[in-house]
């Protein structure tokens, strides 16, 4: 079946890793990928568009299917192949609510820390204030302090834990994210970090730009 | 079953609307509910924030169950309701990815809206920008013609129809935004909310800041 998907993504984009982990968790091995750069704009190209009409990474095909969205994808993968690989949604009422819950509350966490990390890449030169990127830096950390209190609570017991066992939806979501983090200055945000980061779709799918930098982002040294 | 679920909400707002739609849909009536003013900052009060961490609405719970996202919501409910009520996630192949597809697509033209409704909110206003408004909507005006193009080929029959005989999550999740917009100038998109705005659970779930408004925003006057 994973011949019949072509996936065309690249290095260091969050939600083309997603789909990746997705993929191996699906035991999707042996798709058809091209790693394309956004340095050289080829998410623009003629190969991309045809496909996917906002010229973004992630672009998927299953066939003559097309789902270009990661958290589609990831919906898509579950729902296709529901008995194959690990099942990425809990069974349990509870569960089921915090997986969904979190996963999208990843969404927000994600366009915080994009807020920051693409502050320059955003606003043009004319246009930038540094209480505007101040701002975006304290709602980061905001919600990186309330990403804490959860993962503590997981911790604590005191909420179900989704993340220990098996992968679900919301983990695949999240990972990447926190990969850009601190360790040293949200501890739980590593813990959990580290309890999914030798999982084998993770290690399989690991984009070689973050092997390079395996420091995290230097825009974010300071959050 | 609703009688254990309880939603704070607040008009105007499009993800309360999705979840209220969604409810309807699944034959959930006879929720408790709860009005609550942005205006006077409800939505910061003690009684969301015990349960929404975020002081946003909507704010739901079901028994001790919390699920506060409106996506989170939707898909909550499918989950636990699959045979209750309509369906919301398409048996085929096909329709499934595309109903995924355009229910997070559904996010990004939320957020190019938003961009330009609230653009003053957002924004202080010792940073504002014309220039950054006037991107904003060209954004927007470029997400349109996108959705025109889509709603376009679903009419035509060259992709599958996901709206006409049953209400999906993509449609629940886009409704309350093309409801602000100038059907004069997207023609699909007004029919396609034509096509939604008659059934029993938009209906019923009529936000009353809306039937004040039946013209849509004025931020919007020239998308």
């Amino acid at each position: 079946m994973a011949k019949a998907m072509t996936l065309l993504w690249g290095a260091g984009s969050p939600p083309c890793w997603r789909v990746m982990i997705a993929l191996e968790e699906k035991n999707l091995q042996g798709y058809n990928q091209k790693l394309l750069s956004f340095d050289k704009m080829e998410h623009k190209s003629k190969e991309v568009l045809d496909i996917n009409p906002r010229g973004q990474l992630p672009t998927f095909k299953h066939g003559n299917t097309i789902v270009n969205d990661s958290y589609a994808v990831c919906f898509y993968l579950e729902s296709q192949f529901k008995s194959q690989g690990n099942k990425l949604i809990p069974d349990s009422q509870e569960e089921q609510a915090l997986m969904y819950q979190r996963m999208f509350e990843g969404l927000t966490f994600y366009d915080k820390l994009n807020a920051v990390i693409y502050y320059d890449w955003f606003v043009p030169e004319g246009e930038r204030h540094e209480s505007a990127l101040n701002r975006n830096k304290e709602a980061l950390t905001t919600e990186l302090k309330l990403w804490e209190g959860y993962l503590q609570k997981v911790c604590e017991g005191t909420h179900t834990q989704t993340h220990t066992h098996t992968e679900t939806q919301a983990d695949i979501a999240c990972f990447g994210l926190f990969k850009l983090l601190s360790a040293k200055r949200y501890p739980e945000l590593g813990e959990y970090y580290n309890l999914l980061k030798d999982r084998p779709s993770v290690k399989a799918s690991w984009p070689p730009h973050w092997l390079e930098n395996p420091e995290g982002q230097d825009t974010l040294k300071d959050i």
